[in-house]
């Protein structure tokens, strides 16, 4: 699909002027926008507007272009990446940009695009031109990766509490997966970073520099989004490393108290087997106290061992199994 | 809340001038301080001293900004973190400044500022200007972030020492939970540092040139803190490192002297189940001494694999259990 | 083997011209391929081109050189890595270029560089010249580091998903293997980038400048697979990590089961032992329903643990061990 | 305690001048040194000297300052960080130094300087002057480092030889302390050879040009130093990871030792177990060689079961415990 | 020892001249060696060549410089590291060289140095005298950097097959060997590195603009051999990891399988000792067939336990025990 809008130089706004009409004198500059285009409707990319071969190779290239800024002559070309509101997936959208036109190319559908585009007429950009329209494009898909890192910063809040007693397994399981966006997230916000600081400090971009504290603030932005990002990365690997301490250290406090009780058992055992035994001549088996002598001995050295290893805390039985939390 | 100071051409103060007269002739220099300010105080930012849009949205957002200046042609913006006195949660303190004015905004009450509010009469800054008192601001805040540091440092230190004797779970919680602080102010003491590096080298602000010093000290306090808090990192780090294996070196040391003691009594057990066999030809059953020599072997046995047991090193229980200590 | 085309004013192209004429008037420029060469066509480099001694020894070498551009002043010499196409192992191209030749070096077979050759005719670089040919060279080889980069990072994902159920050793072979392929790739890519960074950026390569734009591009191409590099080490750690750690749980809970199951026999065989001792007056052994009274105590000793430490969650018997997946 | 040295033109050396006779005609330059002064000695800052409040307030405040040098018009202020004898605890010593004098200010006792005031008179400082005799004093100082640094890889390498046979815990506490001690200095050391650097081209010490290379010479050993810090802790990690890794493989194939002499007992004990039972009807039992048979039996099976554990290398009880050796 | 080479204007080469005559007229370049010189040898320095004071310390210094360069307004200082053939160990060249002259001091016997000159005669250095010489010497020390290299990529990869089977806890110390080894290497490579950087990019070296490709050559080795350290490091990481983990793998399934045969017993054994009980009335020791019926009974709990946990996975007697590898 293409369509357009234009803006003459009394800002009147013109939509889906046919292409000829574009360059005609009195219009200030158009916005010609190109979703999911056609073969035929690409062919103005080269054919109408003269688009270098490279650049229009980028838009039409299946695979993911990072975001950058290149500068030709005439115009300047950006990829710019918005996250898809689920999740933290890149949706491309390339711009040529320069004081006449704005062109924009996305081959999925783009929430903060079509938001510009209805209001338009209200906006700013029908005066300010251009470049400010491009700020509004940027600066309305950085606003949206916030969600994304404010969930994620919840969800390991949520881990680090644990309320809902998940087991260690699932823990884990989650921590992994949080790791995972924030990955994906650190490799679309660490170029976009790179990207506006280029533009920023870009001397070719000169005629940007009445928006240029607009594109500052975006920047902005953009170092918040890099501290949190790295902020939780340490934060997740914390939470990992303290839960695995504790489940393990749960674990053989565990082990140690079943062996405990075994050990308790072992001496015991051995003596009744020993009086088990079928010696013709075993005297004790004769005393008429012996069973009860026996007993009594049995079951002291019982106690005896029992208070042994809780004074050496080695035994918690009665202690409730701390749960692993955090 | 809004209120205001003037100083006039000879040093005089004056406290909440109508804002008609904070511009007339004779006023050297103005501090408006707006404090959690009404809808229509806030016109004052646009209205009255014309800011520009973007540095009045950062004051209004509720989304804490990172430390930062922004040079506007006629004033600079700053947004500064002072940090809470009991956790180091940040407060954020904006400020436009010139030479002309300085104009605080802050949503939240700050003893800083408040200090310098009650202390403006026999201040420096009276004198000095709008830049001396920015300084003052900042110098104030940086000084309250060493509490937060050395407490941090001492808890660090007790933790080391273990002195009340915790358990590891807990010991663990408490590290990570200085870890989670240290890595919050890292994020507000890392962006100070290039706050004020970009104070101290900028061009533009030529015209505090004579205060280059002052800003310059803080600057060497917030290096100090930014190396502080990777040491303590590391030393953190290092203590859990040290604690965790030292405590998974005793369990173990304890499991092996609990199995220890049951492999001694697994073939002297077994020796007591022989001889409780019922066959009806069992030549030693019918030996006079066979119950003592049995015993007696027993009793061999048992010394000879403990004392081998011991030799080698794999039986600790008269060892006092020593307690995890780093 | 030694072979070359010729490209004339009028953008004819001349195969395998003998090499006095190469140098004769009308020819625009040429290519000089030389592929595992003799002895004597090596002679060529030095006698025919006189290229410095060591470039020439930087050719010869059977020591792989990193990737680099080295100014001569009559022309460029550079080392390029193409990478095999089942593993990534480095195969050295070089080349020297000027505005007049593109002589290029290499001792295993190049299939970017055979693609090239073939269609010469029909290619830009027959008008745009050599310094386009090394662009398309490049760009070709490049290109096909992708390959290996989206092959590990299904891997990974298929190591992650587990669904044919490997054991944890041969998953942590995989892995082990994809890191030290990343590693390898990594000693290719980053000094590429760091090449075409110094192609960019070069001022004595003015002479490309016309080109620069398609530079650009490659090096736009290498930044991405760094990221993408980077991101899969992180992602193999993460697995790894998970992997051993759920793998260790499992196995863990495993023996805690095990270890109840033998806890809970304890006290039972013991009683049993007790009452298999043959003691003259042992009273219990004469009740009529003493047997039963014993069994039954024996049966509630063993019911009541069971619960107790299914309560505690120390047995899981009835669970469908998890296998270690992600 | 205050006290000065005066040199004149004619290189003489006079001690203990009153303040007024300091700044006399012929005086080529003096030193002064303050050492724990009391309030009035600490007056000469402010008063005669002139130096500017916040280097005042620097040598003053009982927070350790980190090694740094400020620039001010007349003088230059560093703070430098000398270390006690026996452990890397910093002693700060504040300097102001231009062409004509050299004040020093300490709180500690510092042998370093000491050393140089006792040598003045032979010193080339004497000549040279006070940018010279700062030097010396560094110089003196960095020397100081070497030792701290060199006792700290001789520990290492005693714990990892550990040839007194100390227990993990005690080697572990050791590394510990030393990694500690490894981060102290090189919070003293890395702002050390910034300060270094900084003087080395600093190009308003212009003055110092001719001392120069003396400098560089410093910067030279604090770089070395660097590098062996860094190198020591990598080290340090390497002995943890390798002591802590055996030591868990030696307790591991002890509990497995222990579990095999368990395990080949407990086929015999049931065995055993099963000919006490008292059944009527055991045909076995009547059997005249039944008991050597069963005795047979026990014995083959056990031979056999510790055979099968001995090929599988689960059993190691010969071989003696390797100690933990790195 | 000293020695001395002279070469003359018409490249005609003399040996071990007097001192006297090494500056006379006619003498294009010298090259004076000294090796382990006497006290009064070590005079030429600094009577006859007047070297600054600095420079010689670090020469007679028994402390091992680092790497590097020094300017001084005559002459350049150099401190080089050559390696031992055997370990890694470096030896100290230093260097003063100028158009006229290349001095060189060592305290050890330098293969490379003896090469260079015992072929002086046929060097190239003859022609383009002392820096081109410089650099055959630092050039020659470099190339035999990289069989340390080759060596301990050797042993890495023999480690990683272990087709020697060796044990974990040698194969850890070889690990250990080969870490400390690269990080013996990274400290003399490293500046070996910054230092030929310095050399390339020195302004004030601007007389060996001639040679600067030679210089560039070695830079090149230089930034492959830090490439191949910091790799092989990954690489020594990655295999530990891998080792240790596989190696806890296989000690705690074994482990389990002990474990298993001992649960597989428990109920056994205990439910021959009821039957081993002795009370007057037990009704099934009287039925006829009770033995048999009891017997089958254990022998179905027993094998239905062995399915039940081979079915589980928890019993892996059969499958020979995986050796750890890699
Ligand atoms: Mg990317
Ligand atoms: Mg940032
Ligand atoms: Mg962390
Ligand atoms: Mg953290
Ligand atoms: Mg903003
Ligand atoms: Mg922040
Ligand atoms: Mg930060
Ligand atoms: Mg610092
Ligand atoms: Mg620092
Ligand atoms: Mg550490
Ligand atoms: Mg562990
Ligand atoms: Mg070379
Ligand atoms: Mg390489
Ligand atoms: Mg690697
Ligand atoms: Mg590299
Ligand atoms: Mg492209
Ligand atoms: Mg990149
Ligand atoms: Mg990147
Ligand atoms: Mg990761
Ligand atoms: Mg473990
Ligand atoms: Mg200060
Ligand atoms: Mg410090
Ligand atoms: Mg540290
Ligand atoms: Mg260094
Ligand atoms: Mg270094
Ligand atoms: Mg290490
Ligand atoms: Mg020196
Ligand atoms: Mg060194
Ligand atoms: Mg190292
Ligand atoms: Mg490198
Ligand atoms: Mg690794």
């Amino acid at each position: 699909m293409i369509r357009n809008y234009a803006i003459d130089e009394s800002e009147e706004i013109f939509y889906n002027l046919p292409l000829e009409e574009l360059g005609r004198d009195g219009v200030k500059w158009v916005w010609v926008d190109l979703y999911q285009p056609t073969e035929e409707e690409i062919q103005i990319l080269s054919d109408y507007f003269r688009f270098h071969p490279l650049a229009i190779e980028d838009c039409l290239d299946d695979l993911n272009q990072r975001p950058k800024i290149d500068f030709y002559p005439d115009y300047q070309f950006l990829v710019i990446h918005a996250l898809e509101r689920e999740i933290p997936r890149p949706i491309e959208l390339d711009m040529f940009v320069n004081e006449k036109f704005i062109v924009t190319f996305h081959k999925q559908p783009l929430a903060e695009l079509e938001y510009n585009w209805e209001r338009l007429k209200e906006s700013q950009s029908r005066i300010k031109g251009p470049f400010f329209l491009m700020h509004t494009l940027i600066d309305k898909m950085v606003d949206e990766y916030f969600p994304h890192v404010y969930r994620i910063e919840e969800e390991l809040n949520t881990i680090e509490d644990n309320t809902e007693n998940e087991s260690i397994g699932e823990l884990m399981e989650q921590l992994f997966d949080l790791r995972a966006e924030l990955s994906k997230l650190r490799r679309t916000i660490l170029p976009m970073r790179d990207l506006l600081y280029r533009i920023i400090h870009s001397e070719r971009l000169g005629s940007i520099m009445e928006q240029h504290l607009y594109f500052h603030d975006v920047h902005d932005h953009l170092l918040k989004l890099v501290e949190m990002i790295e902020s939780h990365r340490d934060f997740s690997s914390d939470i990992r490393d303290s839960y695995l301490s504790l489940n393990s250290n749960n674990m053989n406090r565990t082990m140690m108290t079943l062996t405990v009780i075994t050990t308790i058992f072992m001496p015991l055992t051995f003596i009744a087997g020993v009086y088990g035994m079928n010696f013709d001549y075993m005297p004790e088996l004769h005393w008429h106290y012996g069973y009860f002598v026996v007993l009594a001995a049995m079951f002291a050295i019982g106690v005896y061992m029992y208070l042994f290893f809780v004074k050496k805390g080695w035994l918690r039985l009665g202690k409730k199994r701390s749960e692993p939390k955090r």
